[in-house]
């Protein structure tokens, strides 16, 4: 019993110098980090200042300055961006806010991942997700459409469908939350990207609600739910091939060693950029379908006889989605196309 | 533009030396947080073992050992695990795992902070949230059955309490998250608190997609969301009250600026737990109230003439729920008495 004593004694030395170890490097760090903070902070200050000189200088058509100098300085400048905000230092910037929706169900805590690796990790995490989920994207409507036809003799139950529809509200859930967090972490992803999730979260949250049986003419009625069924299988097909390039071109930049985007030129990933002009038709095509689903269900509100104001409303939110969707792909490939 | 281009020579430099302090800071760091890490788990796990002994010396009526010298002993380690886990060194612990749910909805992103402050602050904000929503939880029922009364005719349209199912969803979901969150950073809440989010989760998305309305007695069929409603208001008053306790016994602990568990005992904060002798009938009617509204659900569904599926369901949820309720509250009483 005397050296369990003893043991127990030095257990309790060993957590107080440890607690004084902790804390002193605790305190330590945050020194230090508060001071590579303000470092970090007037650089990128300093940056953006000089950014905005040279622009106005070279752009002002004045006759005395050399307009090649003018654009190896904006390099220059370019070039120490990326430095500082690829590399470790970009942990020491301010966070990008992190805006309503994580505040709204995570509350303040800090989602941003100061290691690369693990932001990597996220990130690769997150394409997993995303192809796990197209394939379900793909057989669930699948599996309902064939059952449709099979068992339930052109008419879809009410439970499957509704089943469906808040796995997809979950699914668009996890999918902005995990978006913002990959953007408070330094992603470049587009906010219309994120914005559409809300809009799909927002519309299947509205489709749990609608009644899709209780009228004698079943088939009709359920016109606009089949075409909503065979738009999320080509969803999921687009998800694939989608997830296939993104994958491949975050490896491209992990194995060049060079996960700084500045040093990924045009040549380099062209192996990969090159899928991208064999996704794009078939994005295009996806976002025509989804504007037809969205007038097909429009009409049907209009001028038929369903009255729901569920019916409408979907037509409206796939409609303004198509718009958006198509707008942002073009502007992607616009930026791309200019490098 | 000479004094221009030496101003981007400058920055550049600085962006270099910046990168290479940041890089060659967190080199150091990871090394150092790995043995801080290392040390804290072995301490870690001598405090178990030791625990064990002591624990299997104590019980075996073992007349050669002094039962005085035991209970001290235990005292002992007790103090010591406190000193590890509520100070600065419970940064360094091996994080609690983060559970399915966390996973699913963030992936694998790191929501645990090291600082005590920022813990502390998301608990706060964690009851703010609680606050703010324990009025709409009072107000939002409330004027479903005043207008019910005074514009409807005693009969509810569906939309306005689909729209209250629909918050509520998101309301839950949100508290599931933030609750995960707060378990991550190293809060005691008992798991059953979270499993019951879950549950009022899918009650929510079951009851949106149950019709309220459609039969010729409206009165008669809507005598369950009636019942409902008038829980939850009662459960909007309860959440208040709780709020206002655990608000008042994170500050008293805050206050006696005794963050650690360890130096609060029963006495000193005696007049935030004698709230607890007052809050307890409450919530226990509550608990009867909910296990008597789902009751009533299953009775409807299984006697009345309502046969949806999401009655029976619904009220199956609400029976399981008060009975964890009471079950958890019960042994939390029990735990307290003990000190
Ligand atoms: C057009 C498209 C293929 C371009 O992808 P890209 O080449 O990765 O685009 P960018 O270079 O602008 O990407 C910038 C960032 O945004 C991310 N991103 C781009 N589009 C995204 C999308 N739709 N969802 C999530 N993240 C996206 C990229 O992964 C990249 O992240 P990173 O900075 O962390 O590396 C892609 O935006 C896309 O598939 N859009 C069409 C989506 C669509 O219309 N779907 C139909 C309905 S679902
Ligand atoms: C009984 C009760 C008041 C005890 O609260 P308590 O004194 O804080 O209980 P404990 O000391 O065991 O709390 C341990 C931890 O769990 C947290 N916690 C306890 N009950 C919680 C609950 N219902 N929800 C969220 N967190 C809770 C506490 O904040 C504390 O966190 P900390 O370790 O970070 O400080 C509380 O559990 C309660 O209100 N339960 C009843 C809930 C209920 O039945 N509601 C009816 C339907 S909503």
């Amino acid at each position: 019993l005397d050296a369990l004593q003893a043991e127990v004694t030095k257990a309790m030395e060993g957590a107080k110098s440890l607690q004084d170890s902790a804390s002193s490097f605790i305190s330590r760090n945050s020194s230090e980090e508060q001071s590579l903070r303000l470092r970090a902070q007037s650089l990128d200050s300093t940056i953006r200042r000089l950014r905005s000189q040279i622009y106005s200088l070279h752009h002002h058509d004045n006759k005395a300055v050399d307009p090649k100098l003018c654009e190896k300085l904006e390099e220059d400048l370019h070039r120490a961006t990326c430095v500082l905000t690829d590399g470790d230092a970009g942990s020491f910037l301010p966070p990008k806010a992190h805006g309503g929706f994580l505040r709204m169900f995570l509350g303040p805590i800090n989602v941003r991942s100061s290691s690369k690796d693990i932001q990597l990790k996220v990130k690769e995490e997150y394409n997993a997700y995303r192809d796990r989920t197209a394939l379900l994207f793909l057989l669930f409507p699948f599996a309902l459409l064939i059952l449709r036809s099979w068992i339930w003799d052109g008419c879809l139950p009410t439970f499957p469908v509704q089943a469906y529809q808040a796995w997809l509200l979950f699914l668009y859930t996890g999918l902005s939350l995990r978006e913002n967090i990959l953007r408070v972490n330094g992603s470049d992803i587009r906010p219309w990207w994120i914005y559409h999730h809300y809009c799909a979260m927002f519309m299947a949250m509205v489709s749990l609600t609608w009644d899709i049986q209780g009228q004698p003419n079943c088939a009709q009625k359920q016109r606009g739910v089949e075409l909503f069924l065979q738009w999320a299988m080509m969803q999921g097909v687009a998800m694939l091939l989608q997830n296939r390039y993104q994958r491949q071109r975050l490896y491209t930049r992990i194995a060049l060693g060079k996960a700084n985007r500045m040093d990924v030129v045009w040549g380099e990933t062209a192996g990969v950029d090159g899928q991208l002009w064999l996704l794009c038709p078939i994005l295009f095509i996806m976002q025509g379908f989804e504007a037809y689903v969205g007038l097909q269900l429009l009409k049907t509100a209009l001028f038929g006889d369903v009255t729901e104001w569920q019916v409408s409303l979907c037509g409206v939110l796939l409609i303004l989605m198509a718009i958006g969707n198509f707008v942002n792909t073009v502007q992607t490939l616009m930026v791309k196309s200019r490098f």
